[in-house]
C-alpha cells in the first residue's frame, strides 16, 4: 500500500492509472490503442479519465502522450556548391544521436519560417513529433515564438539573434572565435596583409564572423582597410571578390573566408593569376565541409564541432520532452582550425613538367 | 438509400463504419482516438468491431490505419568526401516530392541491412510511418523481403539485383547507359584511348557502369585492354589508380570514372604530371556531385535524375499505401551527360604567369 496522497492540482496520467487501478501503459493503450484493451478495462480507464477531469494540454494531447519517439527537423535545399554538406553531416549526426536514444528524425521541407511553421502545425496537430530541432535562427524569427506559445518542446542549433520574452534552450558555434582563430593562424605563419573575403552585412552569422575577423586583426596591429569585401555566397562570387583584391597595388598576402565555397573562389582567383596557393597566398575557409579536401592544395578550414553539438541538441530535446520544467540550457561551442596545405607556405608546389 | 452489398469477404474499416451506422473517421477515432468521442458511440464502435471479426492485418494495424501521413528512409553516414552530397540532393527531393503529396519523412540512421530492419521493425511496431523507400538495393538484400511478407508498403530506389519470389515497384537509373553515353562523348571528342576508373568487382552499380564502358568501347572498336584500373571508392584512390594508367608507356588519353570522388582524383593525377585536364587528358565523372563545379576545370559529368525519381518513387508509394493491390511499376531511367571543361579540348588551360 503506498501513502495516500494528495490529489494533484492537475491531474496525470499517472493519477489517472492509479483512479482506475491500472498500469501507466493501460492508460497510454487506453487512449492511442484501445482495441488492445478488453472492453471493461477500457470502460473504466476512459470513466476515470472522466472523472478526474484529465485533460492532456493541446500540446501535449496533439504530442500523443509523447510516445511518438520522433524529433522533427527541416530539411534544407542543396544549393549544387556543396554548401549544403553541412546540414548533411548535422543531420546524419542527429539522426544518429537521436537513434541512440530510441528517437527517430522526421525531416520536412519547407521554404522560409511561415512555410516551417506551417509545418509545425501540421506535425504538431497530427501528434507526429515530441520535438522539434530548429536550425538557421535569425533576428525577427517568428519560430520559436510559435513553438513556446503552445509549449511544444524544442531546441535551437542556432542562438536567439534578439532578446525574447521566453526562454528556451539553444547551442551555437562561435563564428567570432572562429575567425578569431583563423586570423591568428594566418598570422602566426607570418601573414601580416590578411584580407577577408565575407557575406553582405546583415546576416547575423556572416557578421559575427567579420567582427571575429576584425577584432583579431585589431589585437594583432594588423590592417583591414582596403583588405574587405563581400557578397552572397558561391565559389564563383569568392572568385570574383578575391580576384578585387589581389588586383590591387597592395594586395593581401592571405584571406580568412566565412565559408567553404568563398575560400575554393579565393583559391581559383589565386591560381589564376598564376600564383600558388599555401606559398604566395594562404586562404582558410569556414565549416570545414567535403570542398575542402576535394581542391589542390587541400584547403585550410575552421571546422564546427557538429557531432557533439547534435548530441547535446538530442539530450536537452529530450530532458525538454520528459519534464517542461526541466533547466533552459545555452551553449557557444568554439571551433577548431584545421590547418591544410592552402595555409602552408611550405606546401610543395605543383610540378611543372611530366 | 444505397444498393445492398455482399458482406466482404473481410471486414474492413468500411463496413465497421456501416454496420455502427457512423463515418469511416469515427472508426478510425475509436481505434485512434477514443477520448474524441462519446462513450456512447464509442461502444458503439467497438461493439461493431468485434460483432464483425474485424481485425486489421498486423501490418495495418502496426501503420495505424494509414495515418500516419509519413514515409520512412534511411539516412546515410556522409564520408567527408561529399559522396553523400548525392544522396543529400535525393533526400531534399524525396521531402519535397512527399511534402506536395502531404506527407512527410522519417528518416533513420542505420549500419547495414539488418540494422536497417531492426528499424522497420521498430517503426512499424511503433504504427510510425505508412511505407518506406528503400535505396541501396543489392544482392542477398534482405530488406525487401521483410517488408513484403508483412505487406508494408515500400518502393525501393533501387532494383532487385536477383530474382525475388514477390514483385515490387522500384525505379533505377541506368548506370550501364551513363557510361555508354560518357564513352561516346569522350570518342566524339576524338578519344581512342579511353581508360576507365571503377569499383572492385562485386558492387551491383560499380559492375553496371564498367559493363557499360567496355559495351560502348566494343561498340567503337575502341581498345580496353590495360586501360581499365579498380578500386575502392575515393579521391585518393582515384589519384593512385589514375596515376598508375598515366604511367604507362601507352597511357590513355581520356578517363571514364565509376563516380565523381574517382575523377577528381583522375584529374589530381592529371595535374601531378604536369598535363592539363581537358585540353591533354580528358575526365568524365559519374553523379554530377556539388564536386563538379568545385574543381578546375569544372568537370563533366553524368547526371541522375533525382528529382524525378524521388517524385515517382512518392507517387509508387502512395499508391500502394491506397490500395495494396495497385499495380506493381519498375522503371529504369536514362541519365545525361553533363559536358563541362574537364571533357573539352578547347577548355584554356590555366595562365602561367601572374
Amino acid at each position: 500500500m503506498s501513502q495516500p496522497e494528495q490529489l494533484p492540482a492537475r491531474p496525470t496520467i499517472k493519477s489517472v492509472a492509479r483512479h482506475a487501478q491500472v498500469s501507466y501503459q493501460t492508460v497510454s493503450n487506453a487512449l492511442n490503442a484501445p482495441e488492445r484493451l478488453r472492453p471493461d478495462t477500457l470502460t473504466r480507464v476512459l470513466r476515470a479519465v472522466e472523472e478526474l477531469g484529465y485533460r492532456p494540454t493541446q500540446a501535449a494531447r496533439n504530442l500523443r502522450l509523447q510516445t511518438t519517439r520522433l524529433i522533427g527537423f527541416r530539411s534544407t535545399r542543396s544549393d549544387g556548391q556543396g554548401v549544403s554538406s553541412i546540414e548533411s553531416r548535422f543531420l546524419y549526426a542527429l539522426t544518429s544521436a537521436a537513434r541512440d536514444r530510441g528517437y527517430g528524425v522526421i525531416l520536412f521541407a519547407a521554404d522560409g519560417d511561415e512555410d516551417e511553421i506551417a509545418m509545425f502545425e501540421d506535425l504538431v496537430s497530427r501528434g507526429a513529433v515530441d520535438g522539434f530541432v530548429l536550425s538557421g535562427s535569425h533576428r525577427h524569427d517568428p519560430r520559436t515564438a510559435w513553438l513556446a506559445e503552445r509549449e511544444v518542446p524544442f531546441v535551437s542549433f542556432g542562438r536567439p539573434w534578439e532578446k525574447t520574452s521566453f526562454d528556451y534552450s539553444w547551442l551555437d558555434v562561435d563564428g567570432h572565435a572562429g575567425t578569431v582563430a583563423a586570423t591568428e593562424h594566418l598570422a602566426a605563419n607570418g601573414h601580416r596583409r590578411i584580407g577577408f573575403i565575407g557575406w553582405p552585412e546583415g546576416s547575423e552569422v556572416g557578421d559575427d564572423r567579420y567582427a571575429g575577423y576584425l577584432a583579431a586583426a585589431a589585437d594583432l596591429g594588423l590592417p583591414t582597410r582596403g583588405l574587405t569585401v563581400r557578397g552572397l555566397d558561391g565559389i564563383g562570387a569568392g572568385t570574383q571578390l578575391a580576384a578585387g583584391l589581389l588586383g590591387k597595388a597592395h594586395p593581401p598576402t592571405a584571406f580568412v573566408c566565412v565559408s567553404d565555397a568563398m575560400a575554393v573562389g579565393a583559391m581559383h582567383a589565386i591560381e589564376h593569376r598564376g600564383l600558388a596557393v599555401g606559398r604566395d597566398v594562404a586562404v582558410i575557409g569556414f565549416d570545414d565541409s567535403p570542398l575542402a579536401t576535394v581542391v589542390q592544395p587541400a584547403m585550410s578550414s575552421v571546422r564546427q564541432p557538429l557531432e557533439s553539438i547534435a548530441r547535446r541538441c538530442v539530450d536537452l530535446l529530450l530532458d525538454r520532452i520528459d519534464d517542461p520544467r526541466s533547466a533552459v540550457l545555452t551553449s557557444v561551442v568554439e571551433p577548431t582550425v584545421i590547418a591544410r596545405g592552402s595555409s602552408n607556405p611550405d606546401h610543395p608546389s605543383p610540378p611543372d613538367g611530366a
